[in-house]
């Protein structure tokens, strides 16, 4: 594939011809929420190109085809199946493409182009799928590592399960929201200091982040049929950025012995536009070796079986400093997706489409390059400094964090999930 | 309102005129899901009855409203809201009362009566709701205590939190089942004995059930805005029974730090037909005292904030053999579920119409009242009997439970919730 376009992309663009991520928007024309592709500094509302026949060029596309576009998520699409939604991501490729073989529907038509394509700034993005369920594994083994040295030692830090199984736990589907949408500081119990054995109730006064990356199902499995791990890559639709919010007094409070609940079911944060599986094949890599011997139905045969995905966090301030919080790569990771799919399902449990695949906290070893301030600041005993003169132990309200990803070298066309932003609110009062 | 009916009501039914519980069949005459109630023996298919003019006596009954029970869930039922819901009942057990004001559409009308009252052993029944999402507390104090006990001592019984707030995770909605539906044994990893560092792969050895109540919502609240105790039953649709099936073994090794995950989401079983708030309002019942000075979020005005329900539990073997396995009572709670509505809400998490909520394990003090088998087989230490020669530590291939639920007492018209039942089939080979 060329990687030429006729439509202008910015050098450094995550969405390149490459890319062709998709979303839910609206536009100055349509208040209905619908889906779009984001393409450079543009995004194409498909389903008022598919009602101009911009798809009429494309063998076996139906009206019927062109209703998926009309949905305001992106389930019906993604139910489709993989094979689909590469037949649709390689034709709008071409749409694109400088030497497309279908310039009548979009390159060479004023009418088309202006009904159809827009520029980023003139849309609303929306959360692109109905979340069935969310589950968040916690497969960086870094962050795993370094939250049991925190909370215990570093002889002890892994727990003894760790590395025989992506330890995971339900979260809360109806709280995933998409970027942008203000997060409100949870209100909860916490103890005010470790030894106390009554709580206090007030504003969390630990409020962290968890850079993660979610994988988005396009397809179920019946209940009681296990996924097979080396089937389970076709179970995704594709990837977004994950920030899972997370109230750290709260949660050392409640968790015991049924794990977190209102620490996390506050708010999770999605990135608007979902980067399809195809898209990101090209990045797979190694992730952190795991010494154990896994059990046959997590031995996977590909060994790269993670991807190398770019993780950057800005932190901006309310007064409006700027400095990064961390780079670091989703390499980071030392179980799969694919394992995660097929751990969750081996006792029987049945995906469905839409669902949301957390793959917990991603921390790298290097200075700069951890994926929580839980970490940042050892457990809260510290104060760690950032540029321009920014010190936190924890979030203060109206501190905005911004994660941005993506896959591919300077220079080259990227793949990237664009961000995933989010800012805090007060707590409300009673 | 009188209780008598011009309908053969069978004394002891569950489904008596003071009842009127909604649910989901199918019929002889109709292959399409939609909603019904239970009274004694007979379902009435109010979607047959609508469209026959059964509702034309009830003012303000629109198309549209009839349009709700051609659904294949009830959620835009329950999303009508509870005033809704009284207004239906009320018409419904007029409608099925001896001395009825509207004979003409049901009882005086045999057309009518044939086209939309079945016995009940001509219809299939589904599970009533779709569910949103699944929370499951941990309110039952004496269950808490016992489990305490079995994994620590009875000093430390309780964790320091269990008094403070209604302990609860996230479960998995996606694996919700309906009375009737056979449960596979899950496979997942354990460890074969306590000391090991490396886990085995097989059928769970230690399959349980948990005796619970669930609360179906029907209505929903903004993320970032608490729901008040004292408004919280304003949420509830109604009830059912509900078997949180548990898988101890892969529990203790997956579980730390962030709780159950394929422990539990292999399957839970819910009954059938769902108890209108209403219905069991009459059942109010003081709870379990709760010794602690709760938070003011959690300070609930009625003190009668729990239900006088009846629980049972039976079991049947692969051979036929039938025992009671435990009798105890829904007083058996130390938080309401308007408590653990408040709690769940507290930091801001958005509930949904067709939210579950568990209310944990119910057991008793008394002999014979525990609502699992690790707590009768004290962790799977010892063997316990029952009768006609049943001896268990956890389940076997082949074994039916069954758990029935009432209030009412023996003589009185019963609003009962009918049963929740769910046979054992074996592990699948990989």
């Amino acid at each position: 594939m060329s990687t030429a376009s006729w439509l202008e992309i910015p050098s450094g663009s995550h969405f390149s011809l490459a890319n062709i991520p998709f979303g839910i928007i609206t536009t100055p024309a349509s208040a209905e929420p619908h889906a779009a592709i984001a393409i450079g500094d543009h995004v194409l509302d498909l389903y008022t190109f598919a009602v101009n026949s911009g798809f009429a060029a494309l063998q076996n596309f139906t009206p019927e085809h062109a209703k998926l576009f009309s949905q305001s998520t992106l389930n019906h699409f993604a139910a489709t199946g993989q094979v689909f939604h590469r037949y649709i991501r390689e034709y709008l490729q071409n749409v694109f493409a400088l030497n497309t073989t279908v310039p009548q529907v979009l390159k060479d038509s004023n009418t088309a182009r202006e009904a159809a394509l827009f520029h980023k700034k003139d849309v609303k993005v929306y959360i692109p799928m109905k979340i069935a369920g969310y589950t968040d594994f916690f497969a960086g083994r870094n962050h795993a590592y370094n939250c049991g040295c925190i909370f215990r030692d570093s002889q002890k830090a892994l727990q003894p399960n760790y590395l025989h199984l992506p330890v995971g736990y339900s979260s809360r589907a109806s709280s995933v929201v998409v970027s942008g949408t203000p997060i409100r500081r949870p209100l909860g119990q916490y103890l005010a200091n470790k030894m106390d054995t009554a709580s206090q109730f007030g504003p969390c006064r630990r409020l962290d982040i968890e850079l993660e990356l979610g994988a988005l199902l396009c397809r179920g499995n019946e209940m009681g049929e296990p996924i097979p791990v080396d089937k389970a890559e076709e179970y995704i639709f594709g990837f977004v950025i994950l920030n899972d919010w997370s109230a750290r007094d709260i949660q050392a409070w409640e968790a015991v012995p049924l794990g977190p609940f209102n620490a996390k079911n506050f708010a999770s944060s999605i990135s608007p536009w979902v980067i399809l599986k195809d898209a990101i094949e090209g990045f797979h890599a190694k992730g952190i070796p795991n010494e154990t011997q896994l059990h046959p139905y997590l031995q996977e045969s590909r060994l790269d079986n993670v991807y190398d995905i770019n993780l950057e966090v800005e932190i901006k301030t309310a007064d409006g400093k700027v400095a990064t919080f961390a780079r670091t790569n989703g390499k980071n990771l030392v179980f799969s997706f694919a394992q995660m799919l097929a751990h969750h399902t081996i006792g029987g449990c049945p995906m469905k489409v839409g669902d949301l695949i957390g793959s917990g906290t991603i921390s790298g070893t290097e200075p700069g390059s951890l994926g929580s301030f839980l970490e940042a600041s050892a457990g809260g005993t510290r104060t760690f400094e950032l540029e321009n003169g920014i010190q936190r132990k924890f979030l203060q309200d109206g501190d905005s964090i911004s994660i941005r990803a993506w896959c591919g070298k300077d220079g080259s066309p990227l793949v990237g999930f664009g961000e995933c932003e989010g800012t805090i609110k007060p707590a409300p009062t009673l």
